[in-house]
């Protein structure tokens, strides 16, 4: 390899910015889950001291994460660390309510355990209620860190920034994007393939709201795609599958598009199958 | 953190029932791939004999991990195992029909061990197959915690009930969701982003089939979401990208919808860009 | 299990190719990323040296990797690498691109460095572009197994035999597919759910081009569906979410489809929801 | 390097035996422990079936191993396997008098559990048994492994062919030494240091008995020596530290040596200490 | 196997008390290692805060192994970690000491760096010095578990219970046992292969001094053994190599033995080497 | 923990010089072994080629190793590497002879095979061979490293300084010390627990010879202690066990020591075991 090019590398080195500790960070939110629902933890607490260690082993661990970072925060590890703990008991609350929606909202599901502990879309909305935790903490990077991991294995891409109300549920998640400004209500449902962003993304908008604002009890089909800083889907809607929405609908609307059908005279299947559509 | 929670938390751990071996069947079912599928192989066997202890040694693995949560099990652990390990030459044969549709469909694909290596639709056909006679059997809970495991990994959420026939072609996997009380017949072949769910999504509904069926030779396009329990997909119909179907269609139908088109006036790209559709 | 089904899959195994080393090839791949990028590098270089120590061990990885495969080779491993190295700082150079035009794309991205971090569109493209180099270079099988690596932690599924333009912005991206015959130009845009694929996927049609072509400058947004060898997107174009598009567009156009919208005229939410859309 | 050098090399791996499964074996013997002793064990068993399928589980483990090196076998693997399973009531038994004589022998023991947790030469007692079980099976290579094993934990080197009784006491145990045709009665102590080896080792002895038979309720102390086949300790006798014996002693003896004690008249440490000893 | 032996066996596992976390404690201890002593460590700290959340961690870790085994305990998890936690200024200070020691008692060492990071004696006294806080603090079974620890890496075998003064130097440590009830003065050295044991061990011995005292400024040679609770070497003694002593000597004695030398006449080598000594 | 105690530990951490990379180190020199010693190997080797490979990157490590400690070198890391690459074949050579020393000498071995698997005194003088020719080339702490690691593993500890002749035979190793200035001829023989040490150990002595001579042909039975730069033992010697030895011997002497025997009167055991030696 070029000397000179490798010389740009080990410059390019020098100038990284110190290790941001994103895996430690992802164990960590692991940890917590593991210590607020029972179904995901892999260890046995025999006492209830050993519940108290472990979770004080957490806050140290994030303290301990924060501090390899402390240059970039915009307050102290401890103060940073003080007040997400505080905050674990209403995320628990929150996390059993979402729960509860995911388990009332499929038919399949067949109890509070098998939603926690095998649902993309509870894993998805967990790691985003911390995420958005740190997010509004100001803390760089871990948020974003944290949206990624959980989009990798779920396959549901929530911003950290969006807001998002009470028992969200989220049936089935791969492929679903949702963006930094958007806002949800309570009780909204949102199916696979389904996208809340923005339209026409310039750069010069990065500080304003670019994505759309979902009223409660709003139901989103599989593949529908809701655009624009100013879309409001009002309360109560129905949004059809693969619905391409860019403007705002009143409360109690039902969008949807109807496919033309068209059936074939032939009947030699072969034929049909290499049928230019 | 707070004492009351903390009491709380040690309580919800001391009422969670048994640990269910999630990781350990998983491991399991890769390792039944492994022996019915050579370039999956992890390990080489110098003879006969060595298969056949592998093949035992699988054995004992299931039967182990169904020990573990014997108390939630429908018949015993060794009936349950011995049913599924007979099922293993029938399962070949089929993921090998499930392998050889694929590299029909897809002119991309060179060889069937690439099929069998590198292709998410495959995998996910293959831990379907296998959760799917779990399913059957009445085990709890590692169906899904199987259909998870393929999902994370593929982006292809089959739920274990589903129903699908011989030569199912999953060609590029990623958002593909497949219900519950789904029927498929024979020479199905389905696209990315594809929905066979259910509308109207009661509770109450958890006893009835809610998802649509799919008569064989079918083709679904990339994005169709097909929706509901009453609706049938007659057989040689196919259904274009982005289609939203929730009523039945005839054998032979060619479903589709066309876009709207309109070419801009403007040629500056900046302004076409930044233009609000 | 029965014997003769174990002599025949110990044939199987008996019959099946050397090993490609699929996880070491994708263990390259990441050593080759840590090395150009710094945010993703797990390790400190303290002199120049080092990162030229540190190339030199990934060349040789690489060349033991090849060397396990020889066989299935159009070339000498320590050509082929030789040829790959060679190609590393233009490779920089055009990541680099990629990933500024993902933060130009996108409001909510901070920096370069969480870019390169954390979107999974960047690390898509960065194995797309390696696998790339390796499907000219005619390697067997990894340039697959790569391209599967990356689409299962990003649901990207780029074809190694792709074309792909400069300034490559993919913005969110679960559930996209880029079939092996598709041209991009320069500055295209995609966003999730976008299907560039074949209709009509017919065995005899391996060796011509079945995916369209996109000019430079197009947008193309979430859940759009364009297909065909023939079907041609012209620079400049937008083409708006959920479209399904079989047929050529000229430049400038903006395609698009409307949604029917209806407002209900009751106000009870359970009413509404159990509707049959 | 020579590419002659390297050429030699290779022919010396081509024609290197099959692996024998070293590390598997020694895993194996680990997981006999844990299911004999449970002080040693890492899993909780919630019911005797869950015993019983880990020790199937070790059955086909084990058979798994002896497979693998099925032709240097002198019997089949499952023969072999059976033969040593059967064996493990009466190893539990003898091991448990093994520690109980440990526990009576050293004050400083507080329990049976310690011992059998934390004392090398359980350890090495244990793994001795286990070694010895397969060597008179027979088996090639695998004893050997399994003694260097148990040698580089505890530094306590038993050949699996000596041949050693009932309550066999070893306190301390770094750095003894006992060879291949030693005999050992019962209620035998020995403590660290302690070599029971062959003098004038030469070839042509291989067949016969080169090292020394201990006879019942013999204590040996710390760095005795004691060499030769025709060399019997008769019962009841002790051996004092650092005594070197090549001859036989009759019952009840005490073998001593006394050292020669001056006392230095100057009362300069650094004098002393440097004083040509 | 036998059902009553598995049985009797699943009995024997219900009744083991609970686990103690043996390795957990290694750990600890290692990671206590790593932050008093740089050479040894794995991580870098950028600030002093850093290092007070690593100390902070340890002392969370260590509170949790405690609370696993509290059943066990004389006091709170609480007050033994905080109690051990305030020791380590002290402790760091005297192993400084003892790293010192063997740094002059030993003209191959060049630095106190490789004292550190690669004396096998400053290891065993360093582990030795925790263990004997932890005895102090009569914690059962770990100061067993981490004196086995030390013992399998480094061949010496220093009982917890045993009281050492400063600057103690072991130089190449294979083969050292100190006993439970021995009293070591200062700057005594000690060579490998050298016991400090008790005669007779007598279990009803079990509470009162069965090993020796050495007192202050004493050199111990190679493979010496020295035995029993009355017998005292007096300060500035040296005892030679391969020593037996089991009575008391005073200030400044040496003691050794000579060996009987003995030139043959023959000039064959094999004939020599078969001689019968 | 005190502030003022954390501050210091800071500031040890910062002055601690840059980490040599000691287990990467160990790594290496297994993966030399496993390159020159098939029954080592973990690998196959398909073709000479691969052989080459592997050898090639067992060179790219070792310069990785030794540019992460270059301020420390003598000499570039290139050219250390390539010396020590060079001597592999003399190295390969001259271990073949000692594995093949030891077979000859311990008639309880069975092939070669079974003396390089399983013989720690090969694998002892295997790495203190490689730790030499570090030694010689004037590398720092490395060669101390090795023998460190290689003591832990076989009670074995060989200064890498030491001189030592071919066909070096080392039966059963447990406790063997090898000091720095020894010098040993060909065809010694060492058995367990033998001490070639100084005397007098003074710092100023750290430049001139304190280790004794072993001329050729000589044995050593275990426990014996020699001592002493100017100490030689003469050519076809004979040193019993726990033999101490301080001064020289001539050619053909055979030294050793004998014991007291002392048959007791009584023949009750429980009153001879008692009885104060």
């Amino acid at each position: 390899m070029d000397q000179a090019f490798l010389n740009n590398l080990f410059l390019d080195h020098q100038q990284a910015q110190h290790q941001v500790p994103g895996s430690a960070t992802c164990r960590f939110v692991e940890g917590v889950m593991q210590l607020l629902f029972p179904p995901l933890s892999e260890q046995r607490f025999e006492t209830v001291d050993a519940v108290k260690v472990y979770a004080e082993s957490l806050r140290i661990e994030f303290i301990s994460i924060l501090t390899s970072m402390e240059k970039l925060l915009p307050a102290s590890p401890i103060d940073i660390a003080e007040n997400l703990i505080e905050r674990l008991p209403n995320l628990h609350r929150l996390l059993l309510q979402d729960a509860e929606a995911m388990l009332q909202g499929d038919p399949a599901a067949q109890s509070i355990e098998e939603v926690i502990r095998t649902y993309p879309g509870f894993k998805a909305v967990a790691v985003y209620r911390m995420a958005n935790a740190l997010y509004r903490l100001r803390v760089p990077l871990l948020p974003r860190i944290l949206s990624e991991y959980a989009h990798a294995r779920t396959g549901i891409d929530i911003h950290p920034g969006a807001t998002i109300g009470t028992q969200f549920c989220i049936d089935h998640g791969t492929g679903i994007v949702i963006g930094e400004t958007t806002h949800i209500g309570n009780c909204v449902k949102v199916y696979q393939g389904v996208t809340l962003g923005a339209i026409s993304v310039d750069k010069a908008m990065a500080n304003i709201k670019r994505h759309p604002t979902i009223e409660d009890h709003v139901v989103i089909y599989a593949g529908a795609t809701i655009l624009g800083g100013n879309t409001v889907v009002g309360a109560y809607s129905i949004i059809g599958g693969n619905v391409w929405l860019t403007e705002s609908v009143p409360r109690y609307s039902r969008v949807y598009h109807r496919p033309q059908i068209k059936v074939s005279r032939t009947e030699d299947p072969a034929d049909v199958l290499n049928f230019s559509i």
